[in-house]
């Protein structure tokens, strides 16, 4: 199937992917007096006296808003706010169709941090937690971070930090198979942008000691001129052995290779150059760093991708919507990294050992049991960790009440 | 029924009044490809092609956001954002009911003018129209003016417009019964915020011209001391006999009375002091300005109110389900006088002259008919005055482009 061109075809019969439905009919005079005036006041009333009951009231306990400015959609760069609104409208039909999330598209017309970040603070009493997308970094990073401070809902940046978690997912398992532990492999992520920091972060919180990342012109290290202040903060905590020079160069020896950069950039040769039976996971699209078969020639241990016709695919759908689901479920106030790493193992965890193999150590994006089981260990982790606000919980004393906002 | 008590338990059972749901399912690799990635990347391009095309390829030719601060809902006041949010999922629930609009409940955790702006602007290019509910006056004259300035897609805050639509539909019909023409009546309209000014506005707009408000303290005059800057321009273009006292004293010898102010303000003795005959429209939630017995045996004409246990009720519902259906089919870049007009006559033309009477003057909120011939009429004077942007149209030169925004 040539999916740009049925893909062109299906928007154009389409025309929006999302039907707003009322749960209700409007057939009586009753009906119209108990959905809206007068009977609607008593709910509004109710939620005046206690802004929480909000979550009881109306749909805030289900919907997520999925927001995005534009500049950074699919591997398209920056091609304006409207443009993005097919792949935000995507976003929303898999939050419904994986996890019965009601979920909202919304584009920004400024890139301005300040102007997004007020936008989103003054649109959180409509929902019950922010999903970030296609914002180009190092934009991204503060956006997210001042977001997460000042709101009282979850914010989530998915190119992060669903890659991350569905990458650590993948990397549990396939470390299994090539008989390494996390703690002590030698990892290098070739791109330095929102995606691998996020993955960096995420597998040092449990445990990862020796990642380099690479951008474009080499090694990522302490002190290295010319970077962003992200990847600045990136080369102080990562790099320990203080690597330079190119991929090549930084690639040989190491046991695993993550690839969230752009086609191509990998060889056999440097594959070869690895550690012995070395963890490929790359995820450039739509055309890997190497090609599965390639790299397995060169002595792969394993390999996945990010595309869906072959094996292992690393896909954020694995992710976003269970997160989301188990997130509102426990009415939780952030997503935290208890949670996030909550998910991957639910991800990793649906393979018995017994069935790990080079050709299956993720599940497929369309398998049905990963949603739930994401959900339910994202709500238990939001329990553990302080950040739910309803079931039996320790109460987060910084986010543990719904401010009013006002 | 107990509205209130029922509306509380199916609010609790509701969750939430819509449903978003995803047009396709999504149950097959091809499926994923085709409505998410990679797919979806062609409707990117071609939107970023031509901005336009965000009208063919995703939902924004449908799609209107339902957006307040929640300090002026229906009778209640400023009770917040959040506790907004019930009636804005209610109206969202009429859009669709009766004019298959999609419509967002968005609340907004801000009262400042410039924020509220703001953020309508930078949402603009999700949406075809914005249906502002429930901001308080005076800020509502200046969030919208602002609005109507700045954006490319139709603005229109129902609590004025809406309301002095379906006021005029109703005037149009209760002139004839009482044997009267628009241009020759003396009116007066008790009540000075925004649903009073749209109404004197729109009906000067058409050919009347006495028409005096009356606030709390009494006539609205030009040079009073103690107005907003709203009412002041009010009192400059309206009152042109200079009266001045208390509602008693305007309404003596006046044709016709419109309340959209308070309860029981007005007497049988001040019916009676009223020209022959007079038209009341008491409009007051949950109790009119008289009741209707009460103002008939005082020898009006006609009454209508806005309840809707009594003949001839003055709803919104009349007129915002088509009036945004028309603009939307129109691709309207604005709501203006003409179409507001056009929306007026059609509710008021569904009644043919054989079976007018005082206990019919305007058709139920519930009738079908309504909507599609609004829609209709409103879509013919978008084209007519050149706010379209599809169909045959003259091309305005300041509104007849989408803009880009950015």
């Amino acid at each position: 199937m040539d999916y740009a061109e049925e893909a062109m075809k299906k928007h154009y019969e389409w025309k929006g992917k999302l039907d707003i439905v009322p749960k209700m009919g409007i057939e009586t005079r009753d009906d119209l007096s108990v959905a809206y005036t007068p009977g609607v006041a008593a709910p509004c009333l109710a939620i005046r006296e206690d802004v929480s009951k909000s979550y009881d009231l109306t749909g805030r306990w289900n919907t997520v808003a999925v927001i995005t400015d534009g500049t950074a959609v699919l591997g398209l760069g920056d091609i304006g706010p409207e443009a993005g609104m097919p792949v935000m409208e995507g976003k929303c039909v898999l939050f419904k169709a994986f996890a019965g999330v009601d979920a909202i598209p919304l584009c920004i017309r400024s890139k301005d941090p300040d102007e997004i970040v007020r936008t989103v603070e003054l649109l959180a009493g409509s929902f019950g937690g922010i999903n970030l997308e296609d914002i180009s970094a190092p934009r991204c990073f503060e956006i997210e971070r001042r977001l997460k401070e000042s709101c009282d809902i979850p914010v989530f940046h998915d190119d992060q930090h669903g890659t991350a978690v569905v990458t650590l997912a993948a990397m549990i398992n396939a470390l299994k198979i090539s008989g390494r532990k996390l703690e002590g492999v030698s990892m290098v992520i070739s791109g330095a942008g929102a995606a691998a920091a996020a993955i960096a972060k995420l597998l040092m919180s449990i445990g990862l000691e020796d990642v380099t990342l690479c951008n474009r012109s080499g090694a990522i290290y302490d002190g290295r001129e010319g970077l962003n202040p992200e990847q600045a903060k990136l080369g102080a905590i990562t790099n320990p052995k203080g690597k330079k020079g190119s991929l090549a160069d930084v690639m040989r020896g190491a046991d695993v290779f993550i690839g969230v950069s752009a086609p191509g950039l990998v060889t056999g040769d440097m594959i070869r150059s690895m550690a012995k039976n070395p963890v490929i996971l790359a995820m450039a699209n739509p055309v890997p760093e190497i090609m599965p078969e390639e790299a397995m020639e060169a002595g792969a241990s394993v390999i996945g991708t990010g595309r869906s016709d072959f094996p292992n695919q690393i896909n954020n759908v694995l992710a976003f919507p269970g997160i989301f689901r188990g997130a509102l479920d426990a009415r939780a106030s952030d997503i935290n990294d208890a949670m996030k790493i909550a998910a991957a193992r639910a991800i990793a965890g649906l393979i018995p050992n017994s069935e790990l193999s080079p050709g299956y150590f993720i599940p497929a994006p369309l398998d049905k049991r990963v949603a739930p089981a994401v959900a339910e260990a994202v709500k238990e982790a939001a329990v553990s960790s302080g950040v739910a606000r309803i079931g039996s919980y320790r109460k987060s004393t910084r986010r543990g009440e719904i401010c009013e906002g006002r």
